[in-house]
């Protein structure tokens, strides 16, 4: 074999496990304003954000999926692995897991390993919910109806209560003891109103803001029963089949935002509003960050109608791990070695 | 925030440096054996390898590609993260770097980091140009032309060594001295002449077996130059633009066998040979994989002339993954830690 080569000149990696990141990364506005940044790059030249990496394992139920973006003026990138094996509960595991790794942007070296398996995603994907409802849902918005009952369910709550002054929740999902449990869980946890439903129609009707989180591939939410001047964040879709609202929503709306139309228009509620004839494969909409940025304006009149479709970008994964990797040096959080 | 959810039953992760693995996995025929079996799996059912990620980052003249593969029969599967930063050495750091993560195929979990900078790959790309070599290069081959002089330069003698007798190198370069270094650095630690050599027509001409290791976007070799009895791997070609051998070669061999075509036709020799007409876009060409497991004739006469075009396969990524974490547990190396 050829002589190791001595590779002492290496920068050390900094480790990151999940407990310590939830010691210092919370979903707060700072988090949500690192995300909103990001979404603002997206609308700047010069992001580098290449289609996800999908593989399935139906041997055992399972897929993961890899995405990535290079954001100018961010020092690091992101690579993150997102597993989901939807078996794992059966043996006590958790469904989803996986880790982001941050790279220089300079040189490729690998700066530090966040093995939070998965809390990072549920923190990033939870703010992008919180800068749509800011750009795009009422002011004064005060109810609000979550459809799903799972992590997302609850964070997509506290996100909007960042920015919203929500006093009044509606939870509904398939398995109603389920929505209960959640509603009790965040009437506590945020001291607001919140009850479980089994009448969707008239939670969605009685809502200012309604926020989907669910993985149903078939509609929920029917065109007829939205109103003017609600807002709607649609982001449990990332797949090709998963759809929550009737297609016709998005004609019926007077503003329809992706969070990345390239994503949405494959993975997204655009993706069955296009096939079915709702919208046409030619439209080109303004996304959030075109609005963060100020190049296109969010909600115009108090009556408006406005739906944000969420399928999840790269950018925002190198952003909360660039956040977290920042944090943790200002707590001095992590182990460093060398390789 | 919601409260911190246990993760205490989350199997320990192993994490693996870059100088323990060089000290448990090297060239040898157990490297090759475990990736001759990987291309095998490819040419059974089951395999799952999606298109590579590929990023670029031309503010840095930087770019990261991601490859994975499950094999059904293989307990975890790979993800490669391979950042090329080619003005890396102006700052005195390798141009190449990265990591690869093992994850349970049954969970998704994380199993193993396994912090190479690259070396794993190195390992596992020569190791490819053994198999090829194996079922390829004239059973008596004694000579050999190795174009380039860098890592795989290296690496692919010593591959070659391990499955042909192989007595004389000639190495030809762009840069004559790097061709000299290597050379005597080769004769050296493999006991066999080498020479550098600028006359790469003659060095072609004389060799059993040429191995093309070089990024060159222009042919290097001529089709005119190449003879009856000889075994050509070109495994320099990983990007549309790269290209080393002359598309006539590719009409001229009795047998041009692909590690992968859906990714030769992109990325290798044969893509090139398309794109100019030597080969029909339709043709379909029996794989490495196919060889090695016997579903298809590798050489069959002394006096063929046989091509092998290497992108480099995920398949390959898990086999050494597995294969260093296996050895890894074998030695006693490693260290574990909790999530």
């Amino acid at each position: 074999m050829l002589p190791v080569k001595g590779r002492s000149e290496l920068p050390a990696i900094k480790l990151l496990t999940e407990a310590e990141l939830r010691k210092i990364v919370h979903l707060d506005l700072a988090a949500v304003d690192c995300v909103e940044r990001a979404f603002a790059s997206l609308a700047q030249g010069g992001v580098v954000m290449p289609p996800i990496l999908s593989m399935a394992i139906p041997d055992y139920n399972g897929e993961v999926d890899v995405k990535t973006a290079y954001v100018p003026g961010v020092e690091s990138f992101a690579i993150k692995m997102s597993p989901g094996f939807f078996d794992n509960p059966k043996f006590g595991l958790p469904s989803t897991s996986g880790l982001m790794i941050l790279f220089s942007a300079r040189t490729g070296m690998v700066e530090a390993l966040l093995l939070d398996n998965g809390y990072l995603t549920d923190i990033r994907t939870a703010a992008a919910g919180a800068v749509a409802a800011k750009h795009l849902a009422p002011e004064n918005a005060r109810t609000a109806c979550i459809l799903g009952a799972g992590m997302q369910a609850k964070l997509q709550l506290q996100a909007l209560c960042l920015v919203r002054p929500i006093e009044k929740v509606s939870y509904w999902a398939r398995d109603i003891a389920k929505a209960e449990a959640t509603a009790r869980e965040m009437a506590q946890l945020l001291g607001i109103e919140a009850n479980p439903t089994a009448r969707l129609e008239e939670a969605v009707a009685e809502a200012d803001v309604i926020v989907t989180t669910t993985p149903s591939a078939e509609p929920l939410i029917k065109g007829r029963w939205l109103r003017a001047g609600q807002h709607v964040t649609a982001m449990g879709s990332d797949q090709h089949h998963k759809n929550e609202l009737e297609p016709a929503c998005l004609d019926l709306a007077d503003l329809y935002v992706p969070d990345r139309q390239s994503q949405t228009e494959l993975l997204g509620e655009l993706h069955h509003a296009i096939s079915t004839g709702f919208v046409s494969g030619e439209t080109r909409f303004d996304e959030l960050g075109d609005i963060v940025a100020g190049k296109a304006v969010g909600r115009k009149r108090p009556e408006d109608l406005t739906i944000c479709d969420l399928t999840g970008t790269g950018v925002q994964d190198t952003a909360i791990a660039t956040f977290a990797r920042q944090q943790a040096e200002t707590a001095g959080a992590g182990t460093h070695f060398d390789t």
